[in-house]
């Protein structure tokens, strides 16, 4: 299960930028995803990784083409994981009817609910197939793991890492979806994929988690405030205050005029990397 | 005529990311474009430019969304502007029948055939109305202006400079076409475009243009030796050669393992943007 297919590779900053396919037993589909392997990775050098999790519509290639992060990867030594949004092609009925559920829309969930749980399983593919797949094809230490994303892919970073910090050691995010269960977005997502049991969405509710589980990692979070999501959909002054509630350490950081797009994610990416290398390195050396 | 209309302004490492549409005389249609106005120009400050020239299906948003080159800009100081490739929807038969002709493709020059010369007249448009325009609505000092492009781009910059010395001052080029007299796409384009009068071409064709006319500024050329165009379009030893005979200051830097994709233009972007600067200032200070 961990063979993958090279798809491309291009020379990026001395590394490599690459994209792959493999067979994921989780989502029982073939999943695409991209990695770029730093400088310092290419003799084969363990380097400590961090996964990205890209929002709503987006691909592998998003992240890779629009964040401009190889340039600090590659100074930093991290190899970076773009997975994808979403199973793709599964074949089932209402997929691809809305640019917010289905397909480049899983949520980074396990869906408990017929069809969608034939496929939509993006937490077990993250937790478990991913990053042996990673471990196997690339010189990864994956003792020094960290993640972050955007907006829905910002829930998935918080959300996979106070449920897997050993897996996940740091986290950041960019206009994350902060309190799924309380806006459009999540109320939408996890009542198709997880049904009707509120409780089962406190499970992906990363404010709700935090109070359960809190992380010893510090969370650091960008948001800008002309985002057009933010006060509807993002809510990220729920997730600040569950932190405070939870005694977990967390940074949010108010960008004065900045909003959801990757102009805004590039002018902070290198903040982000610095923040898991420096917790990586840490906590591996 | 320097009238614009703005389509969206985005924040991006603390300048502005615009994108506007104007009237050109030239062009006889709407054309569209976008400038990146650093921190140092909110207040009005003057500051140099440079522009962009992207190559064959590019639009204004490529280099703007691929490069990572509003870093650079705002570290720097300088405007950038990253014009159209062509005119669009200009309804002339043909016009988007090929990719490497027509729409995304205008070569950066004058067309003197019917029915390409009613609309494809880039070249007026880059050395008169956008500049102009330019002036017009934004902190520009237009007397420290560069250029740099892109494969069909790359050429655009490199004949735009040696005609237009004096309008653009400094130059640079990653990839360029630059013995379009001598390549399949510079062939094709050059013989709609502009007959069959091959002295007509020369006025276009870097490689002649610099035996003609060499400049005073030190051209820069980054080219990957991995570029799947470099031997049948490219051509860099060309005017490298030229150059030499000419007496035409010039770097050209084979950049091992690169390709011709954006991947390749981040990784050097910095480079090129700190060379136009250390001209812009040395010749306007």
């Amino acid at each position: 299960m961990a063979e993958i297919a090279t798809t491309a590779e291009q020379k990026c900053f001395g590394g490599v930028q690459g994209f792959y396919t493999h067979r994921s037993q989780a989502c029982a589909c073939d999943m695409s995803f991209a990695v770029y392997r730093p400088p310092q990775a290419l003799d084969g050098t363990p380097c400590p990784v961090v996964t990205y999790l890209a929002g709503l519509t987006c691909t592998p290639e998003t992240f890779t083409i629009k964040a401009g992060a190889q340039r600090v990867a590659a100074e930093l030594g991290l190899i970076l994981v773009m997975p994808d949004t979403s199973p793709r092609g599964a074949g089932l009925d209402g997929e691809d009817e809305s640019y917010d559920f289905g397909t480049g829309a899983g949520f980074y969930l396990d869906a408990t609910q017929e069809p969608w749980s034939r496929h939509y399983r993006m937490a077990s593919y993250l937790t478990d197939e991913l990053p042996q797949a990673i471990a196997a094809n690339f010189p990864a230490d994956m003792q020094r793991h960290g993640i972050f994303g955007h907006s829905m892919g910002g829930h998935g970073a918080l959300t996979l890492h106070l449920k897997h910090p050993d897996t996940y050691r740091t986290v950041s995010a960019f206009a994350p979806v902060s309190a799924p269960m309380q806006v459009p977005w999540g109320e939408k997502a996890f009542g198709r994929y997880l049904g009707d049991d509120r409780d089962a969405w406190a499970a992906y509710d990363a404010s709700a988690l935090v109070q359960r589980q809190p992380s010893r990692a510090t969370i650091l979070i960008d948001q800008g405030d002309a985002d057009q999501f933010l006060s509807e959909q993002l809510r990220p002054e729920i997730f600040r205050d569950a932190c405070a509630a939870a005694g977990q350490s967390a940074e949010l950081r108010m960008q004065p005029g900045y909003d959801h797009s990757y102009y805004f994610i590039q002018t902070f990416v290198e903040d982000h990397l610095r923040h898991h290398a420096a917790g990586l390195n840490r906590r591996g050396g």
